[in-house]
């Protein structure tokens, strides 16, 4: 069994022993996992981006439970929908090196801003 | 090597050969998860919580692939922090295991509303 | 004067007396709305639809906090970029009255999930 | 009647037209609010602060119309649960004043990074 479905299997368990799988609807997931990507969004909102590179002791730890919180609702979104993350992420990667080829875009800034 | 850190070191490659590094700040990449989980939201915002269960096949690879985005962002942040994403994500289900106790939490729905 | 100009004039004053101009560029100021639109989504997330319309007072009283708190963001970023809020909104009212004109619209609620 | 209870009743109106209001529940509104939120951060997300003050004519009409569509939204939640918007704002204004001294808070950068 691969990490990311262990993974999986501890967070259905987690939920199911506390009668949680009644909320967990995609919808409502989606909605938690934005609020914790804004919690994340929250942390870097007044640094500057070089600040952003270079956090704090305290700062770090709180980011990197964030990123966990983020983690943990996608990997919660992927088990009720059947979706394989590691297979996802493949296949968007090579939807991207197609539609932004590395020879046409290297070091075109100003383009960059038109893509996702 | 793990799977994760394999894909990571692809979307490095990725944006490396197209000069987008100075573009991933941990402060920007944040934003760009953030937009990323919100398109997510958007396909689920109009479906009742049932309806969000059961996608149609074109909702669906939509959804997939909005997730795999999620993702992508996710592991580019993680490498630019240095956060290894498995641990982080094990780190906070201890704390939440801490946090809401099966046995206390159990079927309170009201209380589940105060959580995060 | 406008309601909504006193009120900008108002938020810009009480930034000023704090030094706090120099962390409010519009990149931020998003930012910082966005994280306030999470706010808001994280007091609906586990409740249903039905429920979301029937917040008991304490709930409904943190709502219109976060609602005044998205309100105060989307004023200062029009501030500092110039933009008069009420003809923005007349002219998106506009532009969608023409992209979803009633009597083609009426009732599709199949159609409604493509708009926006 | 003032100008926000007539953009108020407009939206109102146009939704009926529509045979929208079944899809307006406050969670669903919140929902479309902060993926707006999230259109909004999109426009900014690799810009550099100061690109995002100075912003060319098209991006900033993009901007714009943004701007427009979270306030859209943000009325017709206020509308749905009956919140007078100007009133909350001057609530939240005056707790922030309380909160936020100006002769405390001034030019201590650092602190900013712990408020909201």
């Amino acid at each position: 069994m691969t990490e990311l479905r262990a993974l999986q299997q501890r967070l259905a368990a987690f939920a199911a022993a506390r009668d949680w799988d009644q909320f967990h609807s995609p919808k409502n997931l989606a909605m938690a996992l934005s609020v914790e990507a804004a919690e994340l969004v929250e942390e870097f909102q007044w640094l500057t981006e070089q600040q952003s590179s270079d956090l704090d002791a305290e700062r770090r730890e709180r980011v990197r439970l964030e990123l966990a919180d983020v983690f943990i609702y996608l990997l919660r979104i992927c088990d009720k929908l059947g979706v394989d993350l590691l297979r996802a992420a493949d296949d968007k990667i090579a939807l991207n090196e197609q539609k932004y080829p590395a020879e046409r875009v290297r070091g075109d800034a100003r383009k960059y801003t038109d893509y996702d």
